[in-house]
């Protein structure tokens, strides 16, 4: 069902890398087919848009003013949900914005000694394209986490694109625009999507950036128009990594494993505990729990071929082996977390002790559910308001300090033979 | 010598647009080819990269140690250099430290009522590679201004590669990377250095992170192995806008747009000025001072190409084109221009009144002069300490907070029949 693995095994080593082994090659054809929609789209703007959607989500648009849902659809929408799922759905959104809001950061300016003024300008991006998959994956968390960042940042236009094959619109991700601060939908998708937003149309001006996941045919538009706008981390399937001291209930512990496995069978799902009898315990659990799951097809497929329980030596061990991983998701189930957390130095989010099951932060805890995968937590940062803000240097040169750094200006300017800096600089000094 | 437009001009607007027009296209052959070289080293190591070296730079190295220039050699390369050139490196390398200081973040956590703890940590990434194009790009200020950041971030180790064609190593290069805290170097380049940093080899443990400009084999190597590692952005030619009163010297601004244009032929200046006196005033003076600069030829194409000297209705006109072309450097060389600055939301550095000329961002001011190229500068930021930072949210969630989240997830994961999702949640209430 799911592999076990031990750190004292003698082959551990090379079964451990092929468990975390990745393939990150990309289709050469679905690249091809994707760009060839995007030039299309560029050079024909909403007639190709609509042709397309028409196409591969078979409605019958006439023009891209069909597409439009607006604001008030939106609000709409929200108005319209079951009392529950709008509760919900505003209390998460309500502790996602406020934990955003301490992500803001504030310009800030320096002066020195000779009265020049340096610093950093901090603002909104302008434009900002959303992209929320279609059908079974259109996940209205999804909208919150990454539109409200945007919204937090002060971005004035938001644009959500969201493909609706056969034409039914999901209220759920509607009703989380209307809370996001999204300005404006298109019931469009896919490749064409994401060029009309980096390309503009008659319809639908230029944006200044694309956030948000999509299948294969989006991740390739979205590498290929990235440079012409800015555009989020390409996201591999999900990860969840759980460090347990072997007394969190095991039912539990196979429950989080299979909230990562039950999104995709490329989900990786792994236990690191020094307690091997808590490891057949989670082994028994998973067997038991299984069938009661509706996406036990894809949870058991998985938990085979990605998953794995790996009983480690100590706890200390188990943070060397997580921080390889660096995982999407950490869950530290074990007493007084405070002490391993110093250990764990590469994740998106780490998850402390045996009640912050990774379930809360995918929807409500506050903080962003968009994390870095595939080990770019190494590197990079859950997505967050500072992703819609661009920073400007502000260089405020005095007389006086002009005439203190023109000279080192020239030294340097000479020593790379570049003259005309040299001079340019010279110029300013007082003869 | 350069085109003179007018905002009056009838046809103004075809001729903007084919003057900011980019080619961004990428020659696939350089792409195969660089490819190719990266894969071999991914597979070979070592060996590939002395063999590409000694190929491609015209060396003769037995081993990769050979390529290894230690820290203590650069430090006797900044001993050993002309006084002049120590002291204008030193006091670079002090102002830079001293700006990016001020970018360094804090980490935060706040409590919910529900004595929930949730927040950001903020760590250095663990290591970086530097690259330094050889011969005559190999730039000293570029040394200090990309490996700075990555410094004072905290990185413990930054691994620099450098090729030396012919075996020449630039001691002014050295002794700006003993300044900037690298820990090692090589002289190695191209996408062979590339792949090493990001794959590593038996000699040098791959990095998490590559920074730095390179030629276009360099650039293929490094959008290729984007997503392994960290990159910065691939930047595009130099650019300088200058917004003039038209009180600023002719001789002044004329050598301002010089000193952009003498980087590279596809280098852009332009001067935007409402004066259209003083705007044949700068014509005469780029015609009078062209023939004294050493790289007359270079500056000649650039601006014949890709330079313009614009005449706007006004000064608020001119930064409203200027916005639209969202420049690299942006120099407002007036009487108050404070006054402007507002009006000008996308630039990677603003230089204030006639005092801050480019040069002195170039190589002392300060700020970073790694700045966003080709209208990147409406989603994107100087490079600097944060992109040496990354954040990992904390999520610790009190029994309280469980008992009053789980809910909330469970209506939302159910509400995207995500059931392993809810459940896990729905594990956590007490009964």
């Amino acid at each position: 069902m799911i592999k076990q693995l031990s750190t004292l095994d003698q082959d551990f080593e090379p079964q451990f890398e092929k468990l975390v082994a990745r393939d990150a090659s990309v289709d050469p054809e679905i690249t091809r087919r994707a760009e060839a929609i995007v030039q299309d789209v560029a050079a024909r703007g909403d007639e190709a848009v609509i042709e397309y959607t028409n196409r591969f989500d078979h409605l019958n648009l006439k023009t891209m003013e069909d597409a439009i849902v607006t604001r008030e659809e939106m609000l709409q929408a929200l108005e319209t949900l079951p009392a529950d799922q709008k509760q919900a759905l505003e209390t998460a959104a309500k502790r996602i914005r406020e934990f955003h809001e301490h992500q803001l950061e504030k310009g800030w300016t320096i002066t020195d000694s000779y009265g020049s003024v340096l610093g950093q300008r901090i603002t909104a991006i302008d434009s900002v394209g959303l992209y929320v998959p279609g059908g079974k994956a259109a996940y209205p968390s999804s909208v919150l986490m990454n539109a409200m960042p945007a919204h937090v940042a002060g971005v004035p236009r938001i644009e959500m694109v969201f493909p609706t094959p056969g034409g039914e619109r999901n209220q759920l991700v509607l009703a989380a625009a209307a809370l996001a601060g999204v300005s404006r939908a298109f019931t469009i998708g896919g490749a064409q999507a994401v060029a009309a937003l980096a390309y503009g149309t008659k319809t639908l001006d230029p944006v200044d950036k694309i956030v948000g996941p999509g299948n294969a045919y989006v991740a390739a538009a979205k590498r290929y128009v990235f440079g012409r706008v800015g555009i989020d981390m390409i996201a591999g399937p999900s990860e969840i990594l759980v460090i347990c001291d072997g007394k969190t209930p095991a039912d539990w512990i196979a429950m989080d494993l299979f909230s990562q496995a039950e999104h995709d069978e490329l989900a990786q799902a792994i236990l690191l505990t020094p307690d091997a009898a808590f490891a057949a315990e989670v082994q028994k659990s998973i067997e038991k729990l299984l069938p009661t799951m509706p996406r036990k097809a894809i949870i058991e497929k998985s938990l085979a071929n990605r998953g794995a329980i790996i009983v480690t030596r100590d706890l200390l061990e188990a943070c060397k082996v997580a921080d390889t991983i660096s995982p999407e998701h950490l869950e530290i189930s074990t007493e007084n977390p405070e002490q391993w957390v110093d250990h764990l130095r590469h994740a998106g989010a780490i998850f402390m002790g045996r009640w912050s099951v990774e379930a809360l932060g995918d929807y409500c805890a506050g903080p962003n559910h968009v994390l870095p995968t595939s080990r770019t937590a190494r590197f990079s940062s859950p997505l967050g308001v500072y992703d819609f803000l661009k920073r400007t240097s502000i260089i405020h040169v005095s007389e006086a300090g002009a005439q203190a750094l023109a000279p080192v200006a020239d030294v340097l300017a000479r020593g790379e033979h570049l003259i005309a800096h040299a001079t340019s600089a010279d110029y300013r000094l007082k003869k």
